[in-house]
């Protein structure tokens, strides 16, 4: 996969504005996708695995799953040897799984700077921002609905964020762009105030033709046609269902090599049964449908097992995160995926709260910890996710952030080399002592401790005399900082110029629409 | 160890008072202790044990740790066989560990009601609330020093928390009770506010047999001398050294047949190396030193693995809490106790925040997730730790109280019985359908989801009606509202008639002393 750059991918930094640019630029730093040295939660006994992998062959060949108003899809079911009946398709024992067969266990995502490209899939961890949410948050604004400026400044942030590997998609709506418009200045955004890997739109299968089209310009066709650029959300409608939209977006990414994340989306309870092995059933059922359907339209295609579970609260009926149950079903289903040897996307900074407080901490951790332990290879919502995924957080954005390199530093492991085991300086030190000065401290301190860049550590005085303010706050003055102090990436000129020629190009194409 | 109730305990609800309390009481839920059916989390593999083992082994032999005041230590390790210089015992390779194979793998540590026994060890974690901390905090009054009316409210709040299992000891420092005397009314605070099992007092060996005394009364005298009613904690003054105060408390428990925590006590950095095997090794060679002179004390006193690790911020010098460092450490020193085959004490919803927002549940939860995962069987800390442990506050108190509840959920593991698997109700419900109607939801629904007592789940609007508070103003009013609610748990008048007459002699008996 690891091709050589095309032209155009060579030419990219090549012109003088982009080299003065380069030479004035406040350096990002970028932390690698993580890479665990721990091994994986195994919540699932054997005995339970091979339970839930009968039964959802059971559901699969006995209920069947509908695929919608697609008729080229019962086409290639029916071709492929399942009994298709209307809309319904039903898939013999172990064909879904056969199929699946064919999807690699790990891809490069390439991004247009190639030291941020990454590897998802095997014992990785890739994190990736918030998706989705039509409001935004800030501590000085408040709720309200997201626009382009918005989506511009969740980007930057991105951009500016060491322990995030990827610029994610829609890190909100941009309320204020046509529905039928907005796809293409978020792609825009994402390809030049970043120089992470991104995400495609989804929303109609035009528009992940888009998106092609625009990667087209930015890496080149042919390299496109031979790499993987984009990890784009394809979401099933669960129970069961995969809708013509979904799938027209997903047959478009899979035609082009471009990979996707084939994810039920469940408020247990309501989309799927009140029990975790019920839960965990269906979705092993949803995605082996899914992704034997992707491999249908071309094998070997990147594909990545996606599982978006939660839970509802009996009471109101509301959407709950950072449960236990999500954590049970997000552990399972790890265990799931890698049973297929396919790349695991599940996790995320979750919560329910309506600020960044500490109901979202408690939650977000949970979660967050489960996806590092239960083996996610792909977290979509690392960072920024507020209310139910109604809100995208500024300040919640940060914090996450900073998170993330707690999950960095436990994924290393314990080292035991000699300079791991320190007997020198237990010799050195010996009872009664104090390690601060001893040489072995002197000589690992700057890298022995995962530092924060955002919480608080001060003494209660000093911290009362800078105005005793909490978390929230402290995240505010990270905000104004970072996009204070944001510089664009370099891209080529003529790049940039083609993909403001084509979008223009688009937009003047068809009327605006709003729904 | 589960012996028949002696007479003194028979009697205890005997009294006409106490039977027309009962009838009157508000029923207090107190969920059993968790009985784990998930596996341990280990990151160490089977070559970093054997290394780690082997230095710790090494230092015990060759650098060797001090006891110090304490020549009755000497001579029992003398004549055990260690080569003893000074104060300085070193250990011959092997024999700290065969000396703490005497000690029990799990206990019975008896509450007053018997309902609330706790087993402390195998696969089973008892949470106890926040120890030591001088202030208090609540959102009225802001952090002050704590004074016995505080500590009062910290034990009802304990008694009324359905996910604590344990009272707990110094739930925070009563400061205006005299410091020789206040441990008199701290034990008679847990023995007579909450019927959960408790500690008994350390800062003195005399305080210690105090504990010992009243316990009698409470227990009845033979009843303690054939069980374990009081687990303590023992902290080791890291690196490598054992005092003559913490030593002699342990020595009176010990031969009374009560369980003692030996606990190194270290600020990774200061405290033991800046690695986490270095780390580890010093913990492991600590805790095999404490408790084979445990062990030389009373062969067969029951015993805890302790490991409070923290790291620190290189900057400021300040502890850190929840930290990817600790959780390592945690982690691994779980897998070393589960070797010695001992209860194993560690996390706790630590962290350093000045206030109970985002930092301080972003770093608890890692650690009470650490703690789960990483098979801690008595956690204490597990509510109401703040500030790095200068503070106990009593908004975190429920905040974390309520999170304990998402361990015991979690903990139950995933189950595939029949109706786990919830079979019925895929065929039920199908492509397309919901769930919220279904057969298998209607009987389940009600415990299907772990609930919150204190998060907040509202639609946004709502939320907003009810004046947009965030979870520490919901906390403020769940700490009014369990304390209104409280109603104290009978007890026999005769017991408690001699506990005030055992602490108002001994009051008597000694001077006010403050430091």
């Amino acid at each position: 996969m690891e091709n050589a750059p095309t032209p155009a991918r060579r030419s990219r930094h090549g012109g003088g504005a982009a080299r003065r640019a380069e030479r004035t630029a406040v350096k990002i730093e970028t932390a690698k996708y993580i890479e665990r040295n721990i091994p994986n939660f195994e919540i699932l006994t054997a005995e339970a695995l091979e339970i839930i992998e009968a039964n959802a062959e059971t559901v699969l060949a006995e209920i069947g799953v509908n695929f919608v108003n697609n008729p080229g899809a019962l086409k290639l079911w029916r071709d492929a040897g399942a009994d298709v009946d209307g809309e319904r398709v039903r898939i013999p024992r172990g064909l879904a799984r056969q199929l699946c067969a064919t999807a690699p266990s790990s891809y490069v995502q390439h991004a247009r700077n190639p030291a941020k490209n990454v590897v998802i899939g095997g014992k990785n961890l890739v994190c990736a921002p918030v998706y989705g949410p039509p409001f935004v948050r800030d501590a000085a604004g408040g709720r309200r609905y997201a626009v382009m400026e918005d989506f511009r400044n969740f980007v930057k942030l991105g951009y500016m964020s060491k322990w995030l590997h990827h610029s994610g998609g829609t890190v909100c709506e941009p309320t204020d762009i046509p529905v039928n418009k907005r796809h293409l200045d978020m792609l825009h955004a994402h390809m030049t105030l970043s120089d992470k890997p991104f995400m495609g739109s989804v929303t109609d299968p035009s528009r992940a033709q888009d998106s092609v089209d625009m990667c087209n310009i930015l890496f080149g066709a042919d390299f496109v046609q031979d790499n993987t650029v984009m990890t784009s959300l394809i979401n099933v409608n669960s129970p069961m269902t995969f809708d013509d939209v979904m799938m027209g977006a997903m047959e478009v990414y899979a035609r082009n090599n471009q990979a996707v994340i084939l994810s039920p989306f469940i408020v247990g309870g309501a989309m799927a049964p009140v029990s975790v092995a019920g839960t965990l059933t269906q979705v092993l059922a949803e995605v082996l449908a899914g992704i034997a359907y992707n491999q249908l339209v071309r094998p070997g295609a990147p594909v990545i097992f996606g599982a978006f579970v939660t839970s509802i609260d009996m009471n109101s009926g509301a959407p709950t995160f950072g449960t236990p149950e999500a954590s049970q079903i997000l552990y399972g289903a790890g265990q799931l995926a890698r049973r297929m040897n396919l790349p695991f996307r599940s996790g995320g900074a979750l919560c329910g709260s309506k600020l960044p407080d500490a109901q979202a901490a408690y939650e977000s951790a949970h979660t967050l910890n489960a996806a590092l332990l239960g083996g996610v290879n792909f977290m979509l919502h690392a960072c920024g996710w507020l209310e139910g995924g109604l809100v995208s957080s500024f300040e919640k954005f940060v914090l996450d952030a900073d998170q993330l390199g707690v999950l960095h530093k436990l994924a290393q492991g314990v080292g035991v080399e000699a300079n791991d085991q320190a007997m020198d300086a237990l010799a050195e030190v010996g009872p009664g002592g104090h390690y601060l000065g001893c040489a072995h401290t002197q000589a690992n301190f700057q890298s022995a401790f995962w530092r924060t860049e955002m919480l608080d550590y001060k003494p209660f005085e000093t911290w009362e005399e800078d105005g005793a303010r909490d978390t929230q706050a402290l995240a505010a003055q990270r905000v104004s900082q970072l996009l204070e102090r944001y510089q664009q990436p370099a891209l080529d000129p003529g790049i940039a110029e083609a993909l403001d020629r084509y979008i223009a190009d688009k937009k003047a194409s068809m009327p605006d629409a709003f729904t």
